[in-house]
């Protein structure tokens, strides 16, 4: 088998560029590829460019062991197209920058283009460039995802407004459970889990879903959730100056969560309102909009949509609603790197 | 001392934010910053867009102890800068990825800022966002920068011309030089290499040279020197299908470089024709057209512009004319991270 120190980096970046001419849409407004140091494009007019980038290291983002190549590269890919969809945008030009070990196998870089381009190609969406370097320490891959949104169309996090409804799409928590199952490896081969470990490797990203909920006018925020559904609520607060609550038996479980969560004795929507690694939608509207975002995402998805809560003019307040109608004030927690309480 | 394990990943993030907002240009066209994960911009009517991103990592690109963080930080963008630059482009828009360590100084993330900063406001170029991780390993930077150029205008590595002059901008090998002095200890405080050590460690980027030049519309091809000289100018051999013949004697050779090499007893012109680590620009355009193109630039830059040689039809070749009319045929050699021969 050949490595990268067989062919070199100008080999494997001319193998790279043919696998994209090959096996990659064409794309559209897109002038110059791989062929120069920088890319270049032309955006539709009436419309305004959104870039997101977003990294994933192996040994800190994700193990080995738990995904092969290509469904690092989806998931890779698939978290920045959420990104771009959270803001009501269509993914169009990516750049994928990325640190190789040395003695990295070229069919395993293969495989992760092929993860690549099976989430770009779907939404003609191709890969402009990129950048490589050596890694001593696994792989690193960097991806920066430029997208298009119809001008008036795009949505923040900062426009929600005390009252407005709390939506949700698919089941949270799902993916973060994958994982717990993966790594503590009981109940791994259940056929029960199979959807949390699929959700886990390959986990879908929501960018048709709010390219068409923006495109109705009526979202006041959205963002996707990489934070944990309280930590990206959060989010949403802090740029609104707004706070929320959330009704705890509204939220959306999934029947293969309940069936981990009460083996592991665990509250499954605990789990829904903190764990991250799946990247659903929060949306926010007024409540007399929820049927007609409700309406465009069924044109084009049949993807659940959970109404679970619903924003206050209490900034910086996040409360659970129990089921016995006592509140439990939460703290907008989430993901963060580096901090250590 | 603060760290980022005191102040969190978020707490960072505003501290980021904050000094960018203090520090930093307006920009142009600019509508969505830090506040979301995705950044959106809207670009001048009659332009494309410009996209490239390249990675610096902490020991692999660079040592720390040769720089500090604001050198650092300018380096990195000055390497995307150039980019932009040599396809006739102007820098406008930032996206800067970072993997840190842990026990990162807070002073010295604020540093690295500085630096970035240092080489975009003078350009009008924002910072519009990023993505932060934490590295076990050094320090990484990915910086992905957008840019605009006038429709019409962009300049490719694909357009070279048999008979075309080459032009090179500055004194490429400086940086080398000075890198190979840094690391040998030798004749470092000598103030004869001062040149060649700043060169290193604050490579000036020739963005304005490579956008005035773009303008006059008689350049053919365009590329900056980040792989040498005769690797770039093999490079735009590959993309037009076309060899070069190099005056050695014409070669541009500093004060500074000729001092060094002196001493190490090496022939100065071998550095210039090899050395890698600054960002001057080869430049090709028609003999007649020569005095156009250094008037144009004149305006912007009193950077030395140098002829060193003419573009062939002989694809694939290069080659070195001596002072004694000697020809050397060269492959188009350069950086290549991987390749062992």
């Amino acid at each position: 088998m050949s490595t990268l120190s067989d062919i070199g980096e100008f080999g494997l970046i001319r193998h790279i560029r043919e696998l994209i001419e090959e096996e990659g849409v064409e794309g559209i407004g897109t002038i110059a590829g791989a062929g120069d140091d920088t890319a270049a494009f032309e955006p539709r007019p009436g419309h305004a460019i959104l870039v997101t980038c977003d990294a994933m290291v192996e040994g800190r983002h994700y193990l080995r062991t738990f995904m092969n190549q290509v469904e690092v590269g989806r998931r890779a890919m698939a978290m920045n197209i959420s990104d771009i969809g959270a803001m009501g945008g269509q993914p169009r030009w990516a750049l994928v920058s990325l640190g190789l070990p040395e003695d990295m196998d070229i069919k395993d870089v293969t495989e992760l283009y092929r993860g690549f381009l099976m989430e770009l190609n779907p939404l003609d969406a191709v890969i402009l460039g990129g950048n490589i370097t050596k890694s001593d320490y696994g792989l690193l891959i960097d991806i920066t995802l430029i997208g298009e949104v119809e001008r008036g169309n795009m949505v923040r996090r900062s426009g929600a407004k005390p009252g407005d409804a709390i939506l949700v799409t698919g089941y949270p928590g799902q993916a973060a459970a994958g994982l717990e199952i993966l790594s503590s490896k009981l109940y791994s081969d259940s056929p029960e889990v199979r959807p949390l470990l699929d959700s886990y490797r390959t986990p879908p990203h929501r960018a048709m879903i709010g390219w068409a909920a923006a495109r109705t006018g009526a979202v006041t925020a959205m963002i996707d959730i990489s934070d944990g559904f309280l930590g990206d609520l959060a989010h949403i607060g802090e740029e609104s100056g707004v706070g929320a609550e959330v009704i705890e038996k509204d939220l959306p479980v999934s029947e293969a969560l309940l069936w981990i969560a009460e083996k592991w004795r665990k509250n499954p929507r605990k789990i829904v309102l903190e764990a991250s690694d799946d990247y659903e939608l929060i949306l926010t509207c007024n409540p007399s909009d929820v049927e007609t975002v409700r309406a465009a995402v069924a044109k084009v998805s049949d993807v659940l949509i959970t109404e679970v809560g619903k924003i206050t003019d209490a900034a910086g307040q996040f409360e659970v609603i129990q089921p016995d109608k006592s509140r439990t004030a939460v703290i907008g927690g989430g993901w963060d790197h580096f901090y250590r309480p």
